[in-house]
C-alpha cells in the first residue's frame, strides 16, 4: 500500500510530499526528480512566477539515505524561494494577522468561496493558499518517486497535449521513443506542429485580453502488466481510481480512459479489441479501444486517459463577484497567474498515474524490497506465459 | 463514514449490499427500495432476464428495525429467482466441479481475459459471474438508502439519458419535478421524444444485426449544499471522489463534471459562473457551468455529472477472440445479455452518487442519529447564511 | 489487503461475514469450518442457548465456487435458527413496532446505556441485539478461512484457557500438536487439568450465585515467518495491529503481548531475547519474552497474545441501574446468558489473530492466487535464508 | 477524520509531523506545544541526548495561519540539531556511501533484525534510524495540537507512572487538578514520593549495570462525552483503536482499560459499574472499572489506559547476538540511550489517546470549523441531557 499526501500553502514556507510504501532499495535519480520538476514549471502559456521564482528545489528530509530508499516513509520538503516576501502574511503568529490586508473577492471557478463558507473562513487567503496549483509541485516530486519505481520494471508513463483552446491536435501512431522526444522539444508537449502553432496564437491573444484558455490533455502508461485493479469490487477497479486521481488536478472537470466519450457512439462490434494469441507475445490485441483497462483490470495494452481541463479562473479581466464581507457586487480579486498550464497539467497528471499503477503494482506483487518484489514480478510474468 | 460494498455472483445464491454509517432512526420507505430495483431493471433495450426473470426482491438481513435505521450495519440479501437452475454450476462444493463446463473464450470488452491472467483461473466463469453488471443491483439497493437518507434533508438525485448509439437528446431547462416526470414515463428515460423514437429505431436495429449500443447519461443532485468534499487534500475532492465512483459503474468509460470536455475549449470568461447575492437566496449563481463543484467542494449549485457508457461488449455476434486452453483463435463465447442499458446505467449512477454525497454528508454534518445530524445541519444552514 | 466486516442482530434472520482479498484458489475445508463454528459454542459454563439453539449452519453466499475461492469477496450467512420466535421483535417493518416492548434498564458493564445515549435509541433492544456476543460467531466463520489460508503456509493458530475467576494454570512447555490435543478434549480448553477442576467448581458456584467469571486466555500463531508489519509507522506495527483486534472481542479489557506487564517488572537484560544463528534455523531465539514481535514486526518466532476478559455483565442477579424512560432505579434488566465464556473468547481470539496475519502475509507477499502468493513466499523465505 | 502521519529518521534532517482533518479556526498555544515537547524529553533516568542536545524546536510549515488553523493539513517539522554532525551517515546521495560505517551486530529487543530481513537491508542503521523513539517527539507535537483541540471542549488528557522496575506506587483518589500539579513536579511523574524515592535508587542502579528498566504508566482522559466509538463493527470500537496506539508506542507490550488484568479476576457482580441517574449529573457511575469505555463505546466516565513498557532494549552491557554479516557470535551493538523512559512514555500515551480521541470527537461531530463543532457539541449535550 502505497500512502501519498501533500502539506503547505501556496506562499508559505514551502510544500511537503510524504510518500510511504515504496520498497526499500530503490534507487534514486535526483536528476530525473528535477528534471520532473522542471517539467511541471515549463510550457508557453505560463507566467512569470512559474518560470522564474520558483526553482523548486527539493530537499529530501528522510526515507533515502546513500542513493536508496531504505524503506521508511519518504518526505520532501520544497522550500518556497520567496517566503521571505511572504513571511508575515503567511505566518503561524497572531501577532501578524492583519485585517486590513483580508482578501474578500471570491473568484469564480476556484475555491475561494466555496472553501470560505464549509470552514467559515472571512480571509479567502485562508482557502486559496491550499488550492492553489502550486500544491501539484509536491504531487511531482511523490510522483517523480513513483516513476522510478515503475521504471524498474519498465514501465513509463507520458503526456502530451491533445487540445487548447478548442484547437485540437492530430492523432499519430509513434513509438514511444518518439513521443517522448517530440514532446519534451516542443513548448506546448505537443505531438502537432502545425496546431501548436495555432495553440501559441491561441494563448497569446487570450493573454492580450486578460482571458485564460483549457485543454486537454492525454496521459498513458506503457508496459504495464495485465492484472492491476480488480473487477470485484466497486472502490479496487483500475479505472475508478484512476479517474479519481485524475479528477483531483486542479481545473480537470472530465476524464476518459481509451475511446471514452467517443466510444459511448460506436456499435459494440465496433469498440471492442479482438482478442489474438502468439507464443512470443502470449494475448494481444491489435487495436485498444479499451486504453488498457478491461472490468476495472490492467489487460496488458498501454494505459490510455484523456482529461479536461477547464481554463484558468484566475482572469486579469476579472468577472463579477460578491465581496463577502460587505455583500456587494464586486470584480473578482486579481490573482497573479498563468493563461494556460494544460502541458504542466499533463506532468501532473502523469505523477498521478504513476502514484496509481505503482500502488497497484505494489499491492499485486507485494514485497517490501526491490529484490523482492522483482523476483515476484518476474514470477507472475512467466505464470501468465505459461497459461 | 459511510461504507459500502457488495458481494454475490450473478447466477449464485443472491447478492449482498453491505452499508454500515447511516445514523439511526432513518426511516425506511420500502416501497420507494423496490421501485428503485425495478427502475434499475427497466428501459427499452433490456433483455428477458431484465424484465422477468429477476424479481430482485430484497431481504433486510440487519440494521433495520420496525421501520427504521437502529446504527448497526444495514445488510441487504437479493435472492437470485433463478438459482435453483444454477445451483450445481455456482455450487461452493467441489462435488460439482465439472471441467467439460469451463468457459474457456473471452469476450473482448470484458474482464473475462484480464480476470483469468489476474487470479489465474481456468474457468471464465470465476470472473464474469462477479464482473456481470447483476452486481449494480445491490448498488441500488444500498443506493436506494442513501437516497432516503439524502430526501430527509431535500436533496434529490436524477438521471436521465443524454444519447444513445450517437443520437443525442436535445438539452432542456426543466424544473426538477418535471425532468423526474418526464424521465420516469420515458421508455429510455430521455426527454426528448423525437430523439427517443430514433434511439428506439438504433436499439431495433442494434438488436436486428447482434450487436449493442452505448450512449451517455447524466446525474444530478440538487439542493447539495455548499461546503462537501474538500480543497485541502487530493483525495478528499469531491469531484474526485464521484469521479472514482462512476467510473467503477459497469461499462462507463469517460466522467465528466458540469461542463466537461466542452468546457476545455471555451475561454476563463466564457466558463467561470459570476458570483451573486441576495439576501433571501444568500450566494448564488445564474450560469451552472461548474455543475456544482469547484475546487474538490460543492458550491451549492446542482451537481452534473455526465457518463459515457461503452457498447455492452456481450455481443450475439461475437467478436474474433482466442480460447484460453487450446490458444487457438475462436469467436468469443455467447451470453445472453441486453442490446442497451444506458438508462439503467443512469440509475446505478444516481445510486453511487447517492453514496457519494451522503457519506460526505455525514463526514461534515456527523451525528450518529438523524436527531443529531439534523440539528447539525440546521446550524450550519444557520452559520453560512450569517457568513 | 483483506476486509473483514459482519453485520447482524442476535436475534434478526442471522449474521453475515464478509471477507474479502482471500487469494483465488484457496481449497475450501467446509468441514474445519463447521468444526470452527462449534468450538466456538463450546466450553464449559456456556448457556442453553449456545449450545442447543444455534447450530451455526453456515451458508455460503459468494466468493466460493466447486469447493475453492475465486477472488470475489466471501460472504457468508448464519442463519438464526431461532428467527421464527423473533420475527416479529426483529422485524424490518413498522407495523411490529412495539413500545410496550421497549427494553428500557441497561445492563451495567454492557453497551446498553452508552450506545443508546450515542444513538438516542429509547429502546434498549436497537443496541444490544448489535452488541450481543453472537456477532462472534460470523468473526469465527471468517476466521476460519483466514486459518485456512494461512495452513497452505504452515502456519498455525491455537489458543487456550490461562485463567477463570483468579484461578490460574500452570504454564507447561508443550510441542504444539500437543497443546492442540490437550486443549481441544478439555472443556474448558485449559491445559492444566488441577487447575481446570477447580475453574469449573468457581464457575458452579458463579452460576448458583447469578454470577459470572472473567479471565485470561493465550493465543498463538507458530511457524510466521520474519517481517510482518512494520516499524516504519505507527498505524503499520503488527502489535498495534494485534491489539486493536483482541481489545475488539467483547469482554476483552487488556491484551499483552509476550511477557507483556510481567515483562515490564524485569530488567533489559532479563527480557531481551538473545539472537543466535545457525545454518538450519537461520537466526533463531532460544527465549521468547518477545512473543514473536520486535519493533513491530514479526520476527519469526511464535506470536503469543494474552487478553483479560472481564465477567460477562449480564447477571442472573442484576446490578443497580435506572429506567431509561423514567429514571427512576431499577435493577438491570435480566438476560439469558451464559456464566463464563473465557474458553469461547479464545477461539475467538484465534479468529482475530489469523485475520491480522493473513492481512498482513497478503500484504507483504501479494498476489491474486494460491499459486502466485506460494511462490513469492517460498522466494522470500529462501532470500532469507541467503540473507 | 484525523490522519496522522510521522516521517523521518533518528539522525536525519528532522521530524515531520503530518495531521489532517483538525476543523479551522482552533487557537494554537505555540507555548502550550513546547511545553509537550519538553514534557516528553524530561523525567529521571534520560540519557544526555534527551536532555541537552535535542531541543526540539518546531517548525510550523503548514496549516497554522496567525494563530490559528485553517482547515489545510497541519505539517510540522522539527529540525535535528545535530544533523551537522550526521549530515554525511544519513545523506540522501549515494557518494558518502561506506560500508565500512555498517551496523551488523542487531541488538534483541529492538527491530533491528526482524527489519533488517524485512526490507533485507545490510546496515542496521536503515532500520534502527526509523525504529528509534525518537520518533515519538513527532507524535507528541501532534498530539499537542489534538490536547489543544480537546481542551476546548474542556476534555484534558494527563498520565502518571504506575510502576519502574517492580516497584509499584500507591492508588491516590485526587482531583485531575491536583494530579497534574503533583505530577508535573515529579522527576519521575509520579504521584508516591516513596515510591519514587525507591525507583530513583533502582535506576540508579540499573545504571552502574549497564541495564535498563521497564515499567508501567496510567493516562487518563477526562470529561470525554458518552457516544464516542462505536459497538456496531470490530474496528469501530474505542478500545480497539486505544489499543492499537498505545501498543505502538515504541517498547509498549501489553495495554488494558479501566481494571484490566485484574478485573478477569473478579466476579461480575464486583466488577461492572452501577448505573444512577441524577437531574444535574445525568446518568453517572461512582465507580469506574470499565475506564470509561462500555461495549466499545466512551460512556461518559474518565477514560483509563494502563500500559506495560518492556525495559530499553539499548543496554551498555550488550546482549547476545550475531553479526548478520560474518554470523558469528558477538555482542550486540551498543548504542547510546537512556535507562528508563517510562515517565516520557507517558507523555507519549497522552498523545497517543489524544490523537484517538479527538478523531472520534471529530468523527460524531462533524464540521469543518470549530464554531461548527462547537454548536454541534453543545447540542448533543443537550440532546443527552433531556434523553
Amino acid at each position: 500500500m502505497l500512502r501519498f499526501f501533500t502539506a503547505g500553502e501556496s506562499h508559505g514556507k514551502g510544500l511537503i510530499a510524504f510518500l510511504e510504501g515504496i520498497p526499500a532499495g530503490l534507487k534514486i535519480d535526483f536528476e530525473f526528480i528535477k528534471k520532473e520538476m522542471k517539467r511541471r514549471r515549463s510550457g508557453y502559456g505560463r507566467g512569470k512566477r512559474s518560470l522564474s521564482i520558483e526553482k523548486d528545489e527539493i530537499e529530501i528530509i528522510s526515507g533515502i539515505r546513500w542513493g536508496r530508499t531504505i524503506g521508511s516513509p519518504i518526505s520532501i520538503f520544497i522550500p518556497n524561494k520567496d517566503y521571505e516576501n511572504w513571511k508575515e502574511i503567511l505566518s503561524p503568529y497572531e501577532e501578524y494577522k492583519n485585517e486590513e490586508l483580508y482578501l474578500t473577492k471570491p473568484r469564480p471557478g476556484h475555491a475561494d468561496l466555496a472553501g470560505a463558507l464549509k470552514f467559515l473562513r472571512e480571509d479567502l487567503r485562508d482557502i486559496l493558499e491550499r488550492s492553489s496549483a502550486r500544491e501539484t509541485a509536491a504531487r511531482v516530486a511523490a510522483g517523480a518517486i513513483c516513476k522510478l519505481f515503475l521504471k524498474e520494471f519498465n514501465i513509463e508513463i507520458l503526456s502530451f497535449t491533445k487540445e487548447i483552446g478548442g484547437i485540437r491536435a492530430k492523432a499519430f501512431k509513434l513509438p514511444l521513443e518518439e513521443i517522448i522526444l517530440k514532446t519534451e522539444s516542443s513548448p506546448l508537449r505537443c505531438l502537432d506542429p502545425e496546431a501548436e502553432r495555432k495553440m501559441k496564437i491561441a494563448i497569446d491573444e487570450a493573454k492580450k485580453n486578460g482571458d485564460t484558455l483549457g485543454g486537454i490533455f492525454t496521459v498513458c502508461a506503457y508496459n504495464v502488466p495485465p492484472g492491476l485493479g480488480s473487477n470485484s469490487q466497486w472502490d479496487l477497479k483500475i479505472d475508478g481510481r484512476i479517474a479519481q486521481a485524475m479528477m483531483s488536478i486542479p481545473g480537470v472537470k472530465g476524464v476518459e480512459i481509451g475511446r471514452g466519450f467517443d466510444g459511448a457512439r460506436k456499435k459494440g462490434s465496433q469498440v471492442h479489441d479482438p482478442i489474438y494469441w502468439s507464443k512470443e507475445k502470449g494475448f494481444y490485441r491489435i487495436t485498444n479501444n479499451a486504453g488498457g483497462i478491461e472490468g476495472g483490470i490492467t489487460n496488458g495494452e498501454v494505459i490510455i486517459v484523456r482529461c479536461a481541463m477547464k481554463p484558468i479562473p484566475s482572469l486579469m479581466k476579472p468577472l463579477q463577484s460578491v465581496d463577502i464581507k460587505t455583500k456587494k457586487s464586486c470584480s473578482a480579486m486579481i490573482v497573479r497567474s498563468d493563461v494556460c498550464v494544460v502541458p504542466s497539467a499533463g506532468v501532473i497528471g502523469e505523477s498521478m498515474l504513476a502514484y496509481v499503477v505503482a500502488d497497484e503494482f505494489i499491492k499485486k506483487f507485494g514485497g517490501d524490497s526491490m529484490k523482492e518484489i522483482k523476483v515476484n514480478y518476474e514470477n507472475y510474468l512467466k505464470a501468465i506465459k505459461a497459461f
